[in-house]
């Protein structure tokens, strides 16, 4: 076939996970609107081979730089890293037809049962960045119709055989996993040194925050470094039993990240997606032994007992396939757990909860310790319902304090040392007399991200009451921090518009 | 609020119909980590605002030019234009929450049924370019699975509401559409004359291809203009009856042409969004009277009887509702019809039919007068059954081939004149002796845009064979033009790869 040769560049601009390539559209080498309507393109240059969807480039009519040459290929950052050719290489373009799974992702549309195989195409083309995000949306709005739990563990397993699995020299590898959207709710950093303490191995692998105000790689990341590598973590749990490192450079569960950047912004949660993802994560991170905390209230992710209890089931049938030992605890989710929102302030919490400071935070010390003991009675050892006792007297000893120290260091000083909470504040006060009757987590969510959350770790809300204090008109409920005027005009702005506390 | 300002720029990048704005990652005046996660900001600029999607643009370190300084604010071509600020002008920018009617994508997600206001809503924020291409994607995933046909109803009269309407001097309007899918096939433009001719108003906008080789608008462009504006339209009908121009610019149903262009790359073809797509288009364009032309076939849009009753049926429903005279003709599917595939070949063929040429292609003669019969019953001056003689009778004594010269004269002259077929050619032969058992229109389409179809015009495929057509091994069974070598390539590839005809 003939081929034109066009000169490869880099554009540096950040297309998400997705694969973007430019092209003029006065390029004298290629019918540009042709491949446009193909939307796809697979790009070569020597050996290698990239796929990307085109964008087109108008010649800049207006006399300025042109952004690309009528001979040149753009590529956005990461699909030119992916491409690994120097700038200038000579690469050809080929239209390329879709990914080829996307066929069981029209079969799921009109309503079909996929089989194990079509869910590991599926899912071998969303880890080789051959979905662009509004296919990505077909497959999750497809799967949201409706799935079976057959199908859940397909998908499931799936995720997990594409990407890397690590193996731990111990028999019991225990972890612990939120199902998310509480305020603050920073139990893992107590926690995993409280388990590490006792003698489990927990090596913790956490994300950072997607669309929620704090991650706990985040949060961990202002005491300490949390990007380590395999080897290192190795070390650490060989020494320690447990850390606390940022699991996104380790590809577990590849094609996990590339769906949750499209289903938060869509937000898209349903319960299949939820243990699809949950489960190909710990299984991929190795974990033997495994706690789901599921939040109940009537603003969190799950409403009802119903809704639980068919949670809890679907958990435990994959996590069964899968040979997980699994176990769930329903949890209180009316309210934000503890008082910061936003990593400096989350930060403080649980620390001020290791060190068993009298002001520290009730509801998140006493919600830890209660994980903490579930995940205790994982250990044979332990005596059955011992537990919540055993954890209670490694933190109030100082025994889980004295591992966190070691785990901290152990890890490494954090990249901007001294994080203070943002000094930009404003008080929110009560509208009227009366007893705090409700805190939506939700909204409260948002204004801590528009407060910066989580890129400035300083930003963030700090909780002054909890649901059932009584307040006065013009007692403050809340202070906002924030680092940068414009952010802070964003969430007093919002906070303007809806405190996010019900005061009745 | 505080607002950081930005100095407003283009950047000339086609984002098809999204607005795309691009910013700094280093910009110091906003934190952009978190407006990327939101995903969607406002730009405010004077008294103009403009909806975006965030894209982060990395600082050149390679000392190259950069795209976009540190305290500007890029937007794609379509957006820039849409904003109306000239370069360098001042804006702020800010979070903006998804659009409002998001709320109700999530819901028919969850598989609910939506009312007329929430359709409403969604179809005027996709007008105003408020919905992203991966949210666009979610509609039409959750859409497709499933809409009651009163659904149905609701999203076609959001369409039309939302656009604009057009009104005629006569009291009966007709039109004839087909559902497409089948190469070839361009019976409009004989139907037209013929129609015109006896005196009914049939003021015919159509579309350009998106995904097939060429629209009524591409191959009527081989032989005339096709841009017209309305005013011209309007003269022209007043005084011949009958056009052909291009639709595209009339804002007639405007959201169809946003969804239209996520459907066709995600292949979503349902029968729902196809009713509600082309009677919104028809009734924003003022007809009265409606034949609406099904092909059915094996490789067809509609593959069986009971596909084509059911479309049938949700046709008349809609149709009666939007109170259109609307009738359904269910034809032939199951090849091509005529030979040429590509505009200049198309236009070919259809005036070798108006001329009535002895070597014209007979099925597309046919095909075009049984069509003509069928709106020429509309007219009440004509007695029942015989409408097909009548329309015979003005395509065999010249009335119709008059007509379209006055119709091609009226709409002035074309674009680029004396268009040929592509110089480039390959004839693609019989494997073996036998007889052609198949032609499959979805890989002929393919070969035929791959050859440069529909922006060159000249290039697409040649049928020299017809199914039940007796060939010996080597016989050419169709001959592939293209105007460009790596077009040429690719089509010939492709043919290589499979011929798309069955020889048994």
């Amino acid at each position: 076939m003939l081929k034109a040769m066009l000169k490869v560049r880099r554009v540096p601009i950040d297309t998400h996970s997705e694969n973007v390539a430019f092209l003029r559209r006065d390029c004298t080498q290629y019918t540009v609107e042709g491949l446009r309507a193909l939307a796809k393109i697979e790009v070569h240059g020597g050996r290698r081979h990239l796929l990307a969807t085109l964008n087109l480039v108008e010649a800049n009519g207006n006399g300025a730089h042109a952004l690309l040459g009528t001979d040149e290929l753009g590529l956005s950052t990461e699909a030119f890293a992916r491409l690994g050719l120097p700038a200038g290489a000579e690469v050809s373009i080929e239209p390329a037809p879709p990914p080829g799974s996307l066929e069981s992702v029209r079969r799921k549309i009109n309503g079909a049962v996929l089989t194990p195989d079509n869910y590991r195409a599926i899912i071998e083309d969303i880890s080789d960045h051959r979905y662009s995000r509004m296919e990505l949306a077909a497959f999750l709005v497809a799967s949201a119709g409706f799935m079976t739990t057959e199908e859940v563990l397909a998908l499931t397993q799936a995720m997990v055989e594409v990407g890397q699995r690590l193996t731990w020299p111990m028999d019991m590898v225990v972890d612990k996993h939120c199902i998310g959207g509480i305020p603050g709710n920073r139990t893992t950093m107590i926690v995993v040194p409280i388990v590490a303490a006792h003698g489990l191995a927990i090596p913790k692998t956490s994300s950072r925050a997607i669309t929620s105000p704090a991650g706990t790689a985040d949060t961990m990341e202002v005491l300490c470094n949390v990007t380590v590598d395999l080897d290192h973590m190795r070390h650490i749990i060989a020494e320690e039993k447990g850390c606390l490192v940022w699991g996104g450079h380790m590809r577990l569960a590849p094609a996990d990240d590339i769906l949750i950047s499209v289903e938060r912004p869509l937000g898209i949660d349903t319960q299949e997606q939820m243990v699809a993802s949950i489960l190909s994560k710990k299984v991929s991170a190795g974990s033997t032994h495994l706690l789901i905390d599921i939040p109940m209230g009537p603003q969190a992710k799950v409403r009802s007992q119903v809704e639980a209890v068919r949670l809890r089931k679907m958990f435990e049938f994959v996590g069964d396939a899968l040979g997980l030992n699994l176990e769930v605890a329903i949890t209180d989710g009316r309210q934000p757990i503890g008082r910061g929102i936003g990593p400096v302030l989350e930060a403080r919490d649980a620390m001020a909860v290791l060190r068993c400071d009298l002001d520290a935070p009730q509801d998140l010390r006493e919600k830890s310790i209660l994980l903490a003991g579930r995940v205790l009675e994982f250990d044979p050892a332990v005596r059955g319902g011992q537990g919540v006792r055993l954890a209670r007297e490694i933190l109030d000893d100082g025994r889980a304090l004295a591992k966190m120290e070691r785990i901290m260091a152990a890890q490494g000083p954090a990249p901007v040392l001294g994080l203070q909470p943002g000094p930009l504040t404003r008080d929110v006060v009560a509208p009227a007399d009366g007893v705090v009757v409700n805190m939506d987590c939700a909204r409260l969510n948002h204004i801590a991200r528009l407060a910066g959350c989580p890129m400035d770790k300083g930003s963030g809300i700090d909780l002054l009451q909890s649901v059932g204090d009584r307040v006065r008109k013009g007692d403050p409920l809340y202070r906002i921090h924030a680092c940068r005027p414009a952010d802070f005009g964003f969430a007093t702005a919002a906070a303007d518009d809806g405190i996010g506390v019900i005061v009745g």
